[in-house]
């Protein structure tokens, strides 16, 4: 194993598309500094297709004759081919695989191969090929989007009668259902998929015939190119089409969203598998043991996620850098682009795809959610409420409450514990009626309206959410 | 002037709305580190306009007496003149404006102030009023990215002749038109819009009734209060309604995306500004001079816009960095939300109508834009398009031109200087016919598809963009 | 109050230094948009400082008379005293503090003012005065960092002999003392003052004499201005003084450590004050409660703490962005610099004070703490290095400890409650020496080597610390 | 060439060095998931180093006898060799490179080498792992450093007369030596080895002996490790050891900067290599041509060297996030710390490589900065300081000359073309001896306090270099 990256070593510096004008040969280390063929490789499939449409637009145009244009696609098809299998030729002088599918292409059909670029740059074909790729990774990351939702419904289906405290401030606040909590990250995620949805269509514009920035000399009908491949519009304007980025950042912050949730997730993950909490069990398969402690059973893939999304922010934030204060039109810059929109996009989806399964198998602690319902005072908001609707304003109804909760926490004892006429010492509004407000049962199906935690809701939401996500 | 930013100094610790619990008084170092109002002040109409709507929400459910709501929502009009005029008296005990403004309500009508939070809570109140806030901040913004693709356009309208060269890597690539330049520059634009309109349509949901996070125990209805707000939609897990920041960070994207395209834009003015460029003149009024060189004209503007690109990327950092792994649901965290977001659309809305009053009055030198189009090999394109449409294959074409371009180069000539028969030397398929190909004016109404730079496209593209923003 | 962030909104045009070569009059939005005094004028200190200091430096050189220097420091000595008492009175025209202060000073002692001026540019000027008070800020910094210190350290010694689990993973791992855990943040916080005293070291040279960016006409001394102010040295090249802004980012960077060190601890609190773990009580005047639940107690320091460290990433982004790819020398954009690293300082400032108060005052639950560390395998380790010590090589004993350990959990029980015998079938070199080593006392004091968790090491450390911070 | 980054598809489950607690086999997306060898791999002659020095130590403390040593030694030298060669045989087991390593020695050297982690943690090998590696790869940077300064040097020697204009707001400003402008530079890249240079200081303290958390309980002597490595120190905390990342925040930091100064070499090389300032030609073996027009020379790599900014602050970014609340001690997220900071490493190690190499070669087009030098009004900061000379108030000084400017600007001519005569009606003190200070050459000559542009001050800074970078 190479102690470094991977990088191309020897390279021949003949050959060139562009070496035409110049005297000297182009310097070992600018080669290796400049290539991009490892990242921008995986584009290639969305290269060719682009081509073949490209092709199809010139024969139409009377650019290309009918032979011409078959026997380009037939090569094309040999190359994708040869790609697809791992068996592409690479050699040493491909810059990137725009030209190192143009090489490959002329050395099966010949010269005929260089009729291909007629009528376009590669500032176009490189907008153009992101722009599919892009179409189709958020076709993936939407799928996986919904499977984790799905798994998420599920899991609170399975629960739906378990109940917890409900937190803020990380303090034990309101008894809430599990499933209530679970499908709050199911709302999360579907504004995830609402971004993805809305980027997409921005970005679902077809750049080519944009040329390197001013358009292109050819009778070309752009309309046309865009029909083959879907797109529903063409770009306006060809030095925007050539040097804009947007939907990359706009991809990149909607990814570091997605992160932020899983973030949030994995967090409370952690805390739950904390023997402190003790809330859910991970399964075994999901965890790793320490090289030193035997009995450890670490949360690895949360925490994990967790330290990933430090990665996708820092994509997001690369590529701002990268394009501010950049003049028109395309610079050289931009080539670093792909990096980091590619491994942002990787981290999501492979994060989407391991929190669903550890989703699917997180066992609930019903036992621990119980009695971690106990005490802790989480019944005094309803005993405020009950006193406000005895007709006490909320102010003075919390104040009471305060005061009642400080006196039991003093005497070591639940809200709940306290006889009547104890109660009755802070308000005489209180009446036998309070009590069975007072339990967690109550409390939870008094939170009745549209959001709220009450089984009823809940459920409801559940079987909305099964529909919506099938 | 104080040294330090102006934070209160004296604190009576007693009056809190949470103090029934607690024994000691509040530290005055927490009081000043925990205090919000000189922030979320700012709020102060939001914030009332949602608690009348809470309140005749209240009253609809008969949780409220037609007469106590006629007092609240008459005494909250009140407050809302005290404020508006500046004449509200806060004192050192509002730690935040949501306090300040129930404890004033509560001064002038007395107790019954204190039933305006039932049913309600912070949690739920602030993510109303800053939803409420980000859809007036965003539809203001929408009004200043339209006035700046007005001022575009109308430039791009008053100079549709004037021709310059294109840029690529900065280096002048090939003739387009300086209204195509600019028109790039309104599509941009364009995509900020439907950026903050999506964003705007995902925030526009009503989270009140969320409770702290469990939900209401009060048989309100939601979708009135919505109705009300004019918002379409209701939140529906109060759990993530509460702790949902999601489309601030959306909101601080799309900013970012706005203050990079002023960073180019002022990039290129700076560019423009320069002696060595001079295609464009500054306006004195824009402009600052030098404390030591007096001949100094510098372009202030578009620097500062350029800087602040920096701080409104920062502030979409700090929000995605406060949520990072943050457990459901309210965590007083959150609070530090708002400065950055605050920050960002003053930046942005202040960096936008400067701009647009600095891009109104912005003199286009078309003299030297003329001259920038003389030589440089502008047309070596044109050259290598000419030889395609001979019949020869594009790659061979490139090539061809590039030889010519550097055999110019040798001689201090430019290609379009050289001789019929000299350029035959390079290939026998250049003719007569050549020669009117090679000239600014050809070269770009050449380029007449969709999005090229050709005059007639150009003409079209700036009156449906006069037709679409009017 | 107003809605808008206070903003000058009258200007009158005329007077300002630059405006000998202008025709137009500046127009209101640059006014507004360009003014900084609201930002700078906490640097009046040291810019009256700088200019005392310049004053004295034109005098050696024979520039100024002996009068003129007396009466420009007398009348900059009123301008000070205007300054501390807040009675400066500002005016419209004021676009930064240097011109205001320099106003004032001719308003005071006529046009001799104008003098002070020679020699200097605002350029070396703003780098003189920012680096003057970056070095006062690290030192106030710096004896913050040690209050934070010496706190955590008296807690410590406080809590000596307390023992507590450690965590990986947040997973109970091995046992440990409290005061182990504590003094994990002294050393952090030891790091960040090495830091920032490696900063204070490379900003610590004086820029005056490099004029606008060239250096200046005069033959002033620069070593002398130096001496006054108390520099060590001079900058050795007048384009890089006007334009660096290093320094900035390598304190903004050193304070983002210190926020994540402080998020970290937050963290910690926030989890250890939940019902959950209960290891720590934080004091009521360090909590605020719910507006809604009258129960909560909320550890809203933390929290904030927790929270802020994003604003302070932000600013240092904000700041690497500013300085992305520009020119030398000065450029407007560098104005930016200044609300990020100020608000920078102070949130840093003001969270160390607060953890500092809030440390001072938690209380440990020892009693939580000493249950923590029953069961859940925490002696695991000592079991495993025992096999080791009886010959079992690490690996093996690896996996013979956690069959027990698997055996133990399989039963209900814990390892230490297995019988010799039981213990005997999974390795026949377990002996009755193995009891006395199962203890948590006995693991933690056999930790003995230096920075091991052993009481003799702890004790060690807290002295040489308590000497170290004295 | 496959889609997907390459990652271990097949996957076999046993063997785990922590299995022994474990029922369930790994699930296969978390062995993708958390495999961090293609990664960690880079470390191994860091980690076997270590390993030998462990072994060492244990030997010493009588816990490996002398045979067990040297038998475990040798058999880490054949596992290096086969890592230096690339004939190690990886397999899907191998999760990292600590653990690959010790199969393999287990594998060649049997049973005993089961005995080398002993009293060892892979959260203390790690640690110790990468303060290695960061300590070399700091050393190799400071070479690159200084190589960068020696070109810049070389070339500041070579063009020791060349005189140009120097620019605030882009704007020129006053003249400079093309030497000047270049040693700014050089001055910053000192500044860049200091900080560097402080950061290895600090993170050169030996953590091994620290155990998973606790410390260790076998009796060796850290300090003598610390020796064998070559630590001046040991870490003084075990819990901090092995949860401190601080100093990879702060190398990354330090590498922002570096980053940040060649974007501002990189701008400024763009602009230079553009035909409106054409002040420098690139060569061409370190430019490209475009695929479409034949004619351009693109400076590619100022243009990827600015790109790449980002990509370094996004993985200081990266670190900051990830450590942000992450509570004591090892949490799985570092893991995700080596990929961001290794290729922060590459990324500057690569750019600093290839501009040193295109310094090297950068021609300076003397005529045109000579040109340049004209006009503009550069000397008019040598007008108002002759003025001041001649008793005129500064402030006053700069308002006659701004008039002088203004005038000039009016008819179309140079400060420098008006007459004796035609100036005296702006100040009746300009007399004769105004004109020999008005030329390029006295200007820059009189800028001679240390730091000036004077060319003997500029003479006596390249020596004073040449000698300390020699």
């Amino acid at each position: 194993m190479a102690k470094r990256r991977d990088r191309p070593k020897v390279v021949d510096h003949t050959g060139k598309a562009w070496d035409g004008r110049f005297r000297e040969k182009t310097h070992r280390l600018v080669e290796t500094y400049t290539r991009s063929v490892m990242v921008d490789c995986r584009l290639y499939a969305e290269d060719i297709a682009g081509s073949i449409a490209h092709c199809k637009t010139l024969a139409k145009a009377k650019i290309l004759t009918a032979t011409e244009t078959r026997r380009i696609i037939r090569g094309l098809g040999t190359v994708k081919r040869e790609l697809d299998r791992g068996q592409f030729p690479f050699t040493a002088q491909d810059e990137d695989i725009h030209m190192a599918i143009e090489r490959r292409l002329t050395e099966i059909i010949g010269p005929l191969g260089g009729k291909l670029h007629t009528g376009r740059s590669r500032n176009d074909q490189v907008a153009l090929d992101i722009r599919l790729y892009l179409r189709n990774q958020i076709e993936k990351l939407h799928a996986e989007l919904v499977n984790l939702q799905r798994v998420l419904v599920a899991q609170a289906a399975e629960n739906r009668t378990v109940m917890m405290p409900g937190y803020t401030h990380l303090q034990r606040a309101q008894p809430v259902l599990f499933a209530h909590h679970l499908l709050a990250y199911v709302e999360m995620l579907e504004r995830d998929k609402g971004r993805l949805r809305d980027a997409r269509g921005r970005l679902n514009v077809m750049p080519l015939g944009s040329g390197a920035l001013a358009g292109t000399n050819y009778p070309i009908n752009r309309r046309y190119t865009a029909e083959l491949l879907d797109f529903p519009a063409v770009t306006a304007n060809s030095m925007d089409a050539v040097s804009d980025r947007d939907f990359m950042i706009e991809v990149a912050s909607a990814l570091s969203i997605v992160m932020m949730h899983l973030s949030r997730l994995s967090e409370e993950l952690i805390l739950w598998a904390s023997q402190e909490f003790h809330f859910v069990d991970l399964p075994d398969a999901f965890c790793t043991g320490s090289s030193m402690m035997p009995q450890k059973k670490n949360p690895d893939i949360p925490e994990l996620v967790r330290g990933k999304t430090g990665r996708v922010y820092g994509h997001l934030l690369n590529l701002l850098t990268l394009l501010k204060a950049l003049p028109l039109t395309y610079n050289r810059d931009l080539q670093e682009d792909k990096p980091a929109l590619f491994d942002a996009l990787d981290t999501v989806a492979s994060s989407l795809e391991v929190m669903t399964e550890l989703m699917r198998h997180v066992r609930v602690n019903r036992e621990t959610l119980a009695r971690a319902l106990q005490g802790g005072g989480l019944l005094a908001t309803e005993l405020a409420d009950y006193l406000v609707m005895k007709g006490v304003p909320f102010r003075e109804a919390h104040g009471i409450t305060g005061r009642i909760v400080r006196a039991a926490l003093d005497q070591g004892r639940e809200v709940t514990d306290l006889s009547l006429e104890e109660l009755q010492r802070f308000s005489h509004r209180i009446a036998q009626d309070l009590f069975p407000r007072l339990t967690t049962v109550a409390a939870i199906d008094h939170k009745g309206q549209v959001g709220g935690t009450a089984r009823t809701r809940v459920e409801q939401r559940i079987k909305e959410l099964e529909k919506h996500l099938s």
